[in-house]
């Protein structure tokens, strides 16, 4: 197993509010088209090198991700021509991601208009898995992700729920940014986030059709 | 004369309003400390690789702004032991930036809550000048930062007017990101920011002591 494809990611690109019961949980607005906000390469926090550092007086909560890992250039896509297949060809491999935030920072940047890089950007704020190959996951739409803290499932749910599809995100963040390989995207994390306690626990992992993926699992304090 | 260095940058990390007149022209409020974002290195426009590329329907605006290129990895500085002499230590070199803002996404974003990313983040909006040897800027408070719109100047200010100044920039980010070598930071732009059109031309450069460095010359449409 190898964690190598995190060394290469010149971008972290992460989608917000892609679940719908995400969305209600925190209150927030449904958007009409796909958002998104970049993570810094420093906050990876790598297979066995944990722990996740909680700042002080930080209310951090875990969100877990389906990371795609680009194995192209792409760039001004045609939504026309960029469909399920194209997308799935544009794809190197695939990582669990947890969007750690410090959601108290995040929520105080939301009402005064700021950037949303220090809430979501510290230091080991982006646990990842050991890179999962392609052919693990033959349709990223049916993906089950799963998050458990002290070992009491709070995450469960399918990427069949993205609010956005994969064609969606990527034809939308090409025409903003070029997407270039070894880029993370990560694709929004499904309700039941929450927050965690120094000394918590976090094991959080990633299935297809009832089948475990090695390789996406991830435990870190 | 080198851009070598623009590669190596892992993030890209900017300060916002960080001169007075520039955050009245903008209606801005004053932070109490130093907030920042990041742009993707997706965003770099080097030196004789034009145009600058406004995406439709957006208001593009120029800031100019002094990059740090850095030479140290630096984490949780201690404010007491970092001060000026500590600062320069850790700066390997310099360039000119030009931080290209999409104001209307932007505005839109800071009205919504939402990341700054998009609006920072279109490719070609971060023009850079050539790498800068440390040895021309022997203050990096003490430099003059100018940029003309088809020739007539619009931003000629000192350095010497950050609010925050390098040594409080660096120990902010580095209490929340890890920055490593080669990473790239903003330090803000001075009053002076507007919109280009199709068409207009973009000069921009800093001197120190009234003497222009060479290297920090930029030039776009
Ligand atoms: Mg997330
Ligand atoms: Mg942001
Ligand atoms: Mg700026």
């Amino acid at each position: 197993m190898s964690v190598a494809y995190a060394q290469r990611a010149r971008k972290i690109l992460c989608i917000g509010r892609n679940y719908v019961d995400h969305i209600k949980e925190l209150n927030n607005v449904k958007p009409s088209s796909p958002f998104f906000f970049l993570k810094p390469s420093s906050s990876i926090l790598l297979p066995n090198e944990g722990p996740m550092l909680a700042p002080k007086g930080v209310i951090v909560h875990y969100e877990v991700e389906l990371a795609l890992i680009m194995g192209k250039t792409l760039k001004n896509l045609d939504p026309a021509k960029f469909g399920k297949k194209e997308a799935i060809d544009a794809i190197d491999g695939y990582a669990l991601a947890v969007d750690m935030t410090a959601r108290n920072i995040q929520d105080e940047a939301k009402k005064k208009g700021l950037p949303w890089s220090i809430g979501k950007g510290f230091d080991t704020f982006l646990p990842l898995s050991h890179y999962i190959p392609k052919s693990q996951i033959p349709d990223p739409h049916n993906v089950n992700l799963h998050l458990e803290l002290n070992g009491e499932k709070r995450q469960n749910d399918s990427t069949g729920l993205m609010i956005f599809d994969i064609p969606k995100i990527l034809t939308t963040m090409s025409s903003i940014m070029t997407i270039q390989p070894g880029d993370l995207i990560l694709t929004g994390t499904p309700k039941g986030v929450g927050s965690v306690r120094p000394g918590d626990k976090i094991t959080a992992g990633l299935s297809v059709n009832g089948k475990e993926i090695e390789e996406g699992k991830i435990a870190f304090i």
